[in-house]
């Protein structure tokens, strides 16, 4: 679904800033409730079901229905309309505050008198054929107007003219195998990459390090058509001339490109664009299945690597450079005139804080801007509902779609728990728990008597929190089987046709998915604010750090010779994976004796469970992303989208054999193990006994 | 007085590590009694007086004693045998639990076999005159062996020679007087600097950059006797013979060199030592002033560029290259054989817990390792004695010492009220208090209602804490008449020269200025400990924020003109400030009305308390200083001892003028402004009402 993320981003990226970021109504409902009986375990219950009860799937659709009538893009008068009816929805619903709050971003925006394109030209120089200015608007929604035409967010400008080549999905291996098997050199091309596997931004990373001129985005039938599936709006098929949009930055955690660190306020001081966080010096463009056949069959020539490189535009792929008929040295040439501008955003903030303890709240993460959709819940609350909207899309895929959650190993048990009571929206599911469909459809790999949970990475919301700050966090959505994960997204995701109907034909037609998310996120909600033990297991987290510390030391010990050349040793590591499992251990038996009326008592225990997860947090940054400085987790340097565990060590290890200086290499790889221990040591020390 | 100032730093500087550094066994005691007697203020009352009570200027003088036999450097078996009594008696005076933390830290130690030394050499290179190898020992210590020779830790090994140039103090402003008012290029040179004005680490780094191949330090006569003063055993004024050691880093927080960042453990990667962070890379080697006289009457030449670059060695100094007698070049060489040495050290920690909160203590610093000296007091504990002992050195000088305090604005109150309670130790104040002699002797130049407390910089044992951390921190000691600040520290500082019968004869012959010091020491203990608000005030900070933003834009208006030229505005600084005192005045109001029968409620707001200082912390740290974080305070960039406000933006605009882009010489101050307006407004922002 369509939604600005440099926007989002930004909001998010106030590290002084005790910004509490759209918290649901319900919770603040049950605090009341629960003030009045404070020890009332029953009242508890009751309010839990009742959070479940009172949610209805229609209440959802017409949220939804309603938000998504017009485009709402960040930085447009729409946007801060809308910004302005949730604000007056959440003070009617009850949140204890609910403020605007703006920041002044970079955004991107296409030039409205000079088009993007790109055009085929012949050896005149004559433009003999060009791309498409806009998408054919989807019925019903013919007349709206300020839908901006498909374009990549802070793509360079300039009007480059090259061959062509085409390098797959532009993955770090597809570049790896061009330039070191195939001795095909990039430099002074423009490429064209296929959309779909990693986040966009790194694709035109990669082609930049390759030394290109410029990159096309395109959307191949092969990632965005299933089989016997009807383009949109007959089925939830990619049109031949639907675009992703979307943008094409490498802030590695920065928040807002011009004031990296710093909230974007009047104040701040800001770069020149020039040197912006992770802004493309080169063009980039989306364009669409139909115009891409185009221009791949003008290049022809020699067939693909192999086969794995072949989408199915039916072309004779030339990943060579130059097109099939050499004689005429025919080559695209880009126009891209897209403006990067400085623009105010606005945050909608609501706050709920605890009722005994006011100075403590829960962060859950949502957005607001998008073009086709976004919304609030009045049964889960704002950012319950906005993140479910954000995660629809991804829903009812080849009839075998299922719950998908990624969040901290702190977190694993209360999804697990709370799974169970809520039932399963899935077909032939009936009166089994969400928990029961989920484990079937998704167990994991490791251990297949739990369902399965993915690590966080970045690509939304959370990722300030989380890779930077260091707050416990999670998100939680219905998605495709990833067995069959062929189909990178939904194939409409940000195009026009990212509608309303779209999910009322396709997706969610009893909107009974995204009910069963809210009612999820609710009891999160629910649970992290009201209960007096924060419902977080650190033994789960031992358990992962096993799991992480063996996983890298496996992919390791592919180097064996080297790890003993240079005297290259885990063995702190592990060592400080037991200390922490141990002392883990040792508080949950503690914490089950913590005398409950002893209001201090609880919160130290309380404020140990909430600084485990900051504990891993190492101020020095991980090597060239100083804004990531989770030491577990990261956004994989190779796809934003996925987490990597052991970031450190893995950045160090990849591709290590192609260094010049295996010494200097191997090194590295000892000072992040290293760090690694230290960290793990010291949150061990975090959750020792104070007394 | 003698002390490793590495090792020290390296015991501070474990940011994972909740590590309680040496706390007075009374607060102990106190807790202990307090926790009979929670709620009775009778009893406090009554404790405090016995704290006072209880403290022996005999014990104090036994302590010194004690730990003052026998050389104890940082990484020698005496010290360590030295940390085993502390922990020992630390045990038997009632601390919950005192350990022994080792850290294997990069030390340095002269060469027993290549003795380091300065010759004077003729035209056929022949070696005419040779400084001493050691200092003549102190009456009674003859037979002491173990006394290393006088070094400057950390040097460069070599053997250079060159012509010799006298640099003064070897400070910026120095060097900026040789090179851009007397067009004297210092490359090639070795340089002599007289000690004194700022830490020696600093003319050191400005040597380098000068291009000099070496540097000598000495201690002028000028500097390090005072007229009418006998020299030592006589008199408190440097022998001749005598040489001030100490550490040559550029350390700029970054703890142990080898490890930057990171405890100094077991499995923590080191950078090799030519890798280390703040290591030179030239000779350096310190000299006494019979030694200096020679290498300086030796050169001749023209006069001092003007008189207050004369010492008193009754030298014509010359400024200019080369000596005296030009027909035959005479120059010097250095022989410096110094090593770096990965050395284990011990540090004792004691450690305190809350009796109401056993997740909070209080953090004391102070050090073990020296060459003549150390201790813990029974009735002050050991953090307070160690600290006055470490201080005493600088009293009484001119019969006009009086107290000095570097700390945290939050203490400022706290400080004032203690010492109204303390008598004066001052000869002619009998009956008064310690704060009528403080203020009368050292007003505050800003208000002269008020005694001065300065700013902490750096160069002792809270710079982890509180440059790097932001955990709120103070020093106390007695110190001289800063008006006559002719005499850097005492003459005889880091010689062999600093003995117990040096404090006995000349400093504190009744031990009463040492016995003052820990009873405000243990008070503030006693205070922060004990008090069920901590007795913070944050409308003090406010203060001192409004001073220091009115001081920098001072000197900012200097330069009137660019500041209009390029648009640079004060106004969100002086806007944040405002804003904080105004959250400040407003906190302290709540304060005032909060329930203290309330634990929660109370806890609340100690965690605000406990938080301002730490929302002072920037995690990317100040440019090019990346373990120095404070955006308030920072080790002046020219004197690591001195404090710098607004360092971010004093130092954009030093020597502005010379910079060859003006514009974004300028830019860089508008960005470090913003920077120090957004901090102080996040820290406006945690002390605001949460309910």
């Amino acid at each position: 679904m369509a939604r600005s993320k440099a926007t989002l981003r930004t909001w998010l990226s106030c590290p002084g800033l005790l910004a509490c970021f759209l918290l649901g109504f319900l919770a603040g409902w049950f605090t009341k409730l629960t003030e009045k009986n404070p020890n009332s375990s029953d009242v508890d219950q009751n309010v839990r079901q009742k959070l479940v009860a009172e949610m209805k799937a229609e209440n959802i659709k017409q949220f939804l229905r309603s938000f998504t009538k017009l485009p709402h893009l960040a930085g447009t008068e729409q946007n801060l309309l809308l910004a302005k009816q949730i604000q007056g929805q959440w003070k009617e619903f009850g949140l204890d505050s609910v403020e605007l709050v703006h920041y002044d971003v970079l955004l991107s925006y296409p030039n409205e008198t000079q088009p993007n394109y790109i055009s085929v030209i012949d050896d005149q120089g004559n433009e003999i054929f060009n791309t498409s200015l806009f998408e054919p608007p989807p019925q019903g929604y013919e007349n709206v107007t300020d839908i901006l035409p498909p374009y990549n967010a802070f793509s360079a400008q300039g009007v480059p003219e090259a061959d062509l080549l085409y390098v797959n999905y532009g993955r770090t291996e597809d570049f790896f195998k061009l330039e070191r098997e195939m001795g095909i050199n990039c430099t002074g091309k423009i490429v064209i990459a296929r959309y779909g596997k990693i986040f966009r931004g790194n694709k035109v990373k990669n082609a930049i390090l390759a030394g290109a001129r410029g990159i096309i985005l395109y959307s191949d039938p092969a990632d965005y058509c299933a089989p016997g599936v009807d383009a949109y709006p007959d089925g939830w098929n990619l049109p031949g001339g639907g675009v992703q949009r979307g943008n094409v930055l490498n802030l590695n955690g920065a928040g807002d490109p011009l004031t990296p660190g710093y909230p974007a306020k009047e104040y701040t001081f800001r770069y020149k664009v020039n040197e912006g966080v992770g802004i493309p010096k080169i063009p980039v463009h989306p364009i669409g299945y139909h115009d891409a056949e185009v221009l791949l069959r003008a290049m022809g020539g020699p067939a693909a690597p192999d086969s794995s490189w072949k989408g199915s535009l039916n072309v004779s792929y030339n990943i060579g450079p130059g097109f099939a008929d050499n004689s005429s040295t025919r080559k695209v040439r880009m126009h891209v005139h897209t403006n990067n501008k400085i623009t105010r955003i606005y945050n909608v903030i609501g706050i709920l804080r605890g009722a005994l303890e006011p100075d403590r709240y829960i962060i859950l993460g949502g957005h607001r801007d998008s073009w086709v959709f976004g919304g609030i819940d009045p049964t889960t609350g704002a950012a319950v509902l906005q993140e479910i909207v954000r995660s629809f899309g991804k829903m009812k895929m080849e009839g075998n779609y299922t719950l998908r959650v990624d969040c901290t190993p702190l977190l694993y048990k209360l999804v697990y728990n709370l799974t169970k009571e809520i039932l399963s929206p899935d077909e032939s599911y009936e009166n089994k728990s969400l928990y029961e469909s989920w484990l079937e459809k998704d167990p994991a790999t490791e251990n297949n008597s739990y369902p399965r949970i993915n690590k966080l990475g970045s690509g939304s919301d959370f990722e300030a929190y989380f890779q930077r700050l260091g707050i416990a966090s999670g998100r939680v959505r219905y998605t495709k089987n990833r067995k069959a994960d062929k189909f990178s997204n939904y194939p409409v995701y940000h195009t026009v046709y990212e509608t309303f109907e779209l999910v009322e034909k396709f997706y969610d037609p009893t909107f009974k998915k995204q009910l069963t998310i809210a009612q999820l996120r609710g009891k999160l909600v629910y649970e992290l604010a009201d209960s007096q033990v924060i419902p977080f297991d650190c033994r789960d987290y031992g358990e992962a750090l096993k799991g992480y510390s063996n996983r890298i030391y496996k992919l390791a010990k592919k180097h064996e010779e080297q790890l003993k050349r240079y005297k290259v040793s885990f063995d702190p590591l592990f060592s400080a994976v037991v200390n922490f499992s141990k002392a883990a251990a040792e508080f949950h038996r503690r914490l089950e004796q913590v005398d409950k009326k002893n209001p201090v008592a609880v919160r130290i225990m309380n404020d140990q469970l909430m600084f485990t997860e900051r504990a891993f947090i190492d101020p020095l940054g991980l090597p060239g992303r100083k804004f990531y400085r989770h030491i577990i987790f990261a956004p994989s340097s190779h796809n934003k989208y996925a987490g990597e565990s052991f970031p450190g060590i893995y950045d160090a290890m990849f591709d290590i054999e192609s260094k010049a200086d295996q010494h200097e290499a191997w090194e590295e790889v000892k000072r992040q193990i290293s760090i690694a221990a230290f960290t793990v040591q010291a949150a061990a020390g975090t959750l020792q006994e104070v007394a």
